[in-house]
């Protein structure tokens, strides 16, 4: 039977400002990425999300994403390569010292937004994010768009991959994710989510908006935690996944 | 003969800004305090000033402060214990990343401008950033103030500490710095210079400015990095500690 | 018959952040304090809260805090009178761009969080904000804390002032809000909101949490927007100074 | 006999950095655009550089750019036409804040960086500049590349525009500047640079890094503040200038 890892997008509430409920979405997952300060989160949001992911066997990642809170890291910013593999470093960095500070192991890196997007089809951005994720640790996984130009990369450099598909997010012909600025970039129907996690899952493959049908890998699977009512879609696809048989475990680490 | 490390404040230019010549004075010092990017300096200058570090086989610190650029974290902000301990690890966390990078040993942390101050005469922040760094690894070396609070909190939680001195600033009568907003905090002469780190090493000892003397433990001795002709002052005072006889080197690490 | 202005603090928000029901909140008021990107807020949210109150006929003024976004501006910084004058005109000028592209009026300043507190209590900080409101412009009214230092300084440099009372906060002996970081700083409860406003309408002064009175001019009233239920308190508040038969109104500019 | 306006970016230092000696080039220059905190400056050098504009009788100008400190504001970023508006209210607003309070006139606004260069080529982004600037004050003067979709777009608005020639830039083929990351985009030899000026002057032509001649028309004359040596080449250029019987003012706002 098929296994995949649950994960979802954390700790991106600071300051005043919530951002999802994490404790609700986290007893659902196996693996939580963690807002690091640039584009959402502060120290103490990432201190409390890893606290909390430890307390539940959460596995624990870094999400870095672009310095830009306005934009919430979803704003394309042109970096070089050498700006982009600093802005890994820093950002999974800082994630190390809370995981580090808390005893507990950091796991995977996956980027955020506008970065995770275009690391998916650029392959130079791409080789930066791996050569800062190998160079902090080798046995980090890192998590990428599935068939995408980051996956490709992580490969080439030797990185354990998880291949990503998305519960609730729409696929264009390419396969990518259609642009959140698009309607339908949201899949909010639970049922239509359902369907596609299992398409993904047994038949390995995504129903595009355009009605055509792209190759998935699912390895990870991800649900947005910021959107109303995350915790019970969560809850709903994880009944529906135990139901089919299929095992919901953290990605395996390289050994090392 | 005495021993001391010689160390200075490093990494804190950024963008198209300048802010000192580290490649210049590097190599007078046993250590380097790297700033992380929230009093000053970012991830490129993090980098490049861990690479230069490495190269010269200086150890290289993490130099965490208050999240006040605009105030290169001169200005007092008032945090919560949790609030100050989360600061720490953020910050170290940041540059651990890079060192982890550089495949180099981070060594030590050295709290910078206000945060220093208060944490050398308030308990409960010099506790949290104690924790902090104990946190994250209890190897690490903390240097603060000789003689101040910071100190005793080091010691009373296990840390391994170096009592830092000045070699460029004045001293008050309650042993703490001159406030840089008070004429006559920044020693500019180099003899007086040189005089104020002899009596602190032979005697044990540092004039006033109000011409007591006060009690230090020179462990570390620092110069800041960011005066015109740092690298100049770094190279008499490097000459007048050897032709002395006194052994420049960084601190012995804890056995862990 | 007695008659008050009505204001809450808007504008929080930020990126995929909400903090309060502005929209909700608005109808019932008749001066909007927005914040001007420091503490909270940013560009999108002060133009579009602008443009709501503007529709709505409600006074619009800025909301200046410190830089502190982490701490939402209720954290202490020690700026020197310089660069707490700076700071104001640095968002109070922002703000001011925002009513200009709406053709609308900029018409009061509140200083925000820990920034109001300790003008309230610091003559230098006070009238440092003073001077940079009226180099501004000298009609603009300055919303400080009944009573307090910052009143006078208004006064004294001839600046409009409106003094605030609170109807959601209690009050200390001296005259000070309780710090939020104590319990009891916030009334929740609608019927001691709507007595302690009648009390410092109607007497002239308001219990303190030691159950003595202190003298109050209420010459508008603050509600805080980012509390749960805040609109509904809102129009209760409204509600019960109508039949009490007082009129509210946003305060009048000085003639200039 | 031509005339034209000589402008220069200043006030781009802040904290502890330093960026170009504005007191040295000032007195060469007719406007000064000043860095409004985005990507350079702060509240105390927007002050500071207002104030010594003033006293020379220098033109004071906006100068906004992106929300990228790090990047100095020369990195792209990718903002919706709404983001962009917001972007030049806030920070031309901040800047009228200091004008205002120095009772001086803010007379132009010169976008910076990565958003001059877009909005010389992309028409949206060219439109909403305009927008805001017009909507905040209709008399304002736009400075815009020569030739530049800027220009259209400021003309077909109705704003007065001052087309701006580069003294130490280097053009391409199409009429923009050699990017910075490209070799001999500054032109650091004097001689050619007042070449390049007497040549913009006189034949109304620039000569491209190609060899080829594009039309430009000179209306307003930018030296960079930031570069070594800056005063100097600036009061050569205006030697140069006065000595072909140029008469260097101000560009003439319009009548409202």
């Amino acid at each position: 039977m098929p296994e995949i890892d649950f994960n979802s997008d954390l700790g991106e509430g600071f300051s005043i400002y919530r951002a999802g409920d994490d404790a609700a979405i986290l007893p659902h997952l196996t693996s939580a990425n963690i807002a690091c300060g640039f584009h959402a989160g502060d120290s103490r949001s990432m201190r409390s999300t890893v606290a909390l992911a430890a307390q539940l066997g959460v596995a624990i990642g870094a999400h870095p994403g672009f310095d830009d809170l306005q934009g919430f890291g979803r704003r394309m910013m042109t970096l070089s390569e050498d700006e982009v593999y600093e802005l890994i470093v820093y950002q999974v960095g800082a994630l190390l010292g809370f995981t580090k500070a808390a005893k507990v192991e950091l796991r995977h890196v996956k980027p955020h937004g506008a970065l995770y997007n275009f690391a998916a089809v650029h392959r130079p951005t791409a080789d930066a994010i791996c050569r800062a994720v190998k160079d902090i640790d080798p046995s980090l996984i890192l998590f990428g768009l599935s068939g995408s130009t980051l996956v490709t990369a992580a490969q080439a450099c030797g990185l354990t991959v998880a291949q990503e598909v998305f519960a609730d997010r729409s696929y264009q012909e390419d396969g990518t994710l259609t642009p959140r600025s698009q309607p339908g970039a949201m899949i909010e129907n639970l049922h239509e989510a359902i369907d596609q996690v299992m398409n993904m899952l047994h038949l390995g493959e995504v129903r595009t908006t355009q009605g055509t049908w792209v190759p998935v890998t699912a390895q990870t699977l991800c649900l947005h935690g910021d959107q109303p009512g995350a915790a019970a879609f969560a809850s709903a696809i994880r009944q529906a996944l135990l139901k089919e048989g299929i095992t919901i475990q953290k990605p395996a680490r390289a050994r090392t």
